[in-house]
């Protein structure tokens, strides 16, 4: 595409191409936007080095013009988007990118990958922290992201920061510690159990290690018996066991009824095992503390993308003048023209509409609401508190504002509806 | 994990861990081991740099005896797996690691990322190529991997690879050309008709850049006046026209009718738009060129990941002597022992059973078949011809072999039962 745009001339052409959902997974109410962040933090390092150069040249898949653009790209148009955490609906402009063709076209790839795969984890987690009661400081059991092993090696960083955004407690992965701050959290499997002679050596060896505080996995045998000598091992003091497989509702009542006759009273239960956000709310009622998440987050809970797509909305015609554009096939028809989108609010702050207008503002329609667009980028440089440790706090803070301005019926797991309709206006 | 068992000592004890997956996703009769050529490529760069070293020490995460461990970690130990591109079945140990526990606990996640992702995309990338009548050299029709757009940028790289090992002809994917040698292709999207001032111009400028065998999207306005514009414009010689929405049934055959009025008979038809197996195989009797898939593809078509475990099956005890071990929770109960694996075949060569010992060789037990282990890496070093452009070319004709050998039932999209049983011996 870039090489023929080259050629006719048109590449040049300022455009703006939007990111939106035509709707959401099946019966889900609201989604998330998630990787704005990681959008920003590639953008800047968004180049054709030499060894990509001498590919494309050896095996004639692009021309010599085209390879010299790719040689000194470097993407200087301007990006509007919601803020990361942001809730969204179907048709809402999650992001705008506006540049000539040429910079804007190479972007759809990496752009759509990020959100696409980001806001399949965040909408998909945000609905088991939900579950469990919201988050831990609004009374919520914390939820901590175990799933990196069912996902490809990278998507498990980055599953590991949309679950932060969306309040998950912290995560196995020690890459997002390090690369956003993320807090981590250790666990023991059944391997390290296995490993020694005895459960009680092996419960030794990590009391010993990490003092009685730590975490023991009380399933590879029989629990009741490992969870009696956990709690002789390390005291009253041991900081939590672990159930990863079973009965979960029924063993954390006998679980909780044990260590609360041996004077673990404090001993805290944490259960994984394939939690989805239906699981963590049929254990709302157990004696459980905390929930492990793994695969069922990883995979989206059963929308692994977000299907977002980008598309051509505005450009100039050869005239020079800007022009809204829109495919007319009778499937797939999308609306021409670059977007305002504000989130309608009703008297007492709760979110009732989206509202999205094409080439004028929402306000010049005599609507008004939240603004949710904001600069990302301006004239190629990246505008700051996005990326990074921040940009994922800042997103956290985000998401919980504008989760809580929806309606109730937000709250609910069941299929349903979008939870405020989308409203051209 | 590493630090408590470097501290009480069972760090150096040797391990035997087992990949494998407990059950096949929903329905399926059989998955396709995929990835294991980029086990091994990551294998060799599996290093604890200074950046990482420097952020557990200063969030103290381990201690300083596990930094120094880590700080000199390398593979030293033994792996040994079903070949790239194989077909497995529930319990299939597909890949086995020997080592310490020190060394082989370590690579637990990064190598169940890899599993679980390729595998999964291969596993239904197979169902697709199947359902296009098989590789285009054995009559079938060529499916193209488009999808990296939909999921994580890395995993985008990664499913394309997964889909040249089980006969995808192509992908849209650049960087898994430039990494494997997997067959390139480009297409022009809806954006590239859109940027132009008429569709004319759009097709004009594409068939002067590449000539006119060309693929000329069509369904950006009507189809029918897209397609009379495209023949007259490229000539008989048009290469195909794209056809991304609607009824394709209906449109392919109201295309191919027309193309053949205008004397484009040797123009090809190639469809995209969500394809997945049964839309694939819904298009059977279609005049139908080529498939192009994405969304479907890259999140494994309803199975996102491959569910597999690696498992601790036999170490050392205190006593320095090799001891099975297992679970004996009534849940994730999982077999000890170190498995060796054979495909019982019938007098024709077709495969009937998986047959899997533990603590002996099948042929200790009187049963016989095609050994389906093969040394991988031996002391640290990685075998040759896994890895690589060589080693996807390996693993498709791999696959290629071991479906052929696979009973009829294989090929049915149908929910079912795992096509050959799997039976410990």
């Amino acid at each position: 595409m870039l090489q023929a745009a080259l050629r006719s001339g048109a590449a040049d052409r300022q455009c703006t191409f939007e990111v939106f959902a035509r709707r959401l997974p099946q019966g889900r109410r609201f989604g998330v936007v998630a990787g704005t962040g990681r959008v920003l933090e590639g953008l800047e390092s968004f180049r054709f080095g030499r060894d990509e150069l001498d590919f494309l040249a050896e095996r004639g898949i692009v021309d010599d013009a085209t390879l010299d653009f790719l040689a000194h790209y470097r993407f200087g148009g301007d990006i509007t988007g919601y803020a990361e955490g942001e809730i969204y609906v179907p048709n809402s402009p999650v992001l705008q990118v506006t540049a000539t063709f040429a910079e804007a076209c190479l972007l759809e790839t990496f752009v759509l990958s990020v959100l696409n795969h980001d806001s399949a984890i965040a909408s998909a987690g945000a609905r088991m922290v939900m579950a469990a009661g919201g988050a831990p400081d609004a009374g919520g059991r914390p939820c901590v992201e175990m799933g990196s092993r069912r996902t490809h090696e990278f998507s498990a960083t980055a599953a590991a920061r949309a679950a932060a955004v969306v309040g998950f407690s912290a995560t196995s992965n020690l890459e997002a510690g390090r690369s956003w701050g993320v807090p981590t959290l250790g666990t023991a499997a059944h391997a390290f159990t296995l490993l020694h002679d005895t459960e009680e050596e092996a419960f030794t060896a990590q009391v010993e290690t990490f003092g009685p505080g730590t975490t023991l996995l009380v399933d590879t045998y029989d629990v009741e018996s490992a969870v009696r000598k956990a709690a002789e091992i390390a005291g009253p003091e041991l900081g939590a066991v672990r159930l990863d497989s079973g009965d979960l509702v029924a063993q954390a009542h006998e679980v909780r009824k044990l260590l609360d006759s041996l004077g673990n009273t404090e001993t805290r239960i944490i259960v994984s095992s394939d939690l989805d956000e239906f699981a963590i709310a049929g254990l709302a009622a157990a004696p459980v503390d905390a929930y492990g998440v793994g695969t069922r987050l990883v995979t989206g809970s059963g929308a692994p993308t977000a299907s977002m797509v980008y598309k051509l909305v505005q450009r100039q015609n050869s005239a020079g003048a800007e022009a809204p554009v829109e495919k007319s096939s009778p499937n797939k028809a999308s609306a021409g023209g670059r977007k305002q989108a504000v989130r309608g609010l009703d008297d007492d702050g709760c979110a009732e509409v989206e509202l999205i207008a094409a080439d004028r503002t929402v306000a010049e329609t005599g609507y008004s609401g939240r603004e949710l667009q904001t600069p990302l980028v301006i004239r190629g440089i990246v505008q700051p508190g996005h990326t990074g440790q921040e940009g994922v706090l800042r997103a956290a803070q985000q998401h919980r504002a504008s989760l809580e301005e929806l309606p109730a019926a937000a709250q609910r797991l069941s299929e349903g509806e979008p939870v405020i309709p989308t409203v051209f206006v």
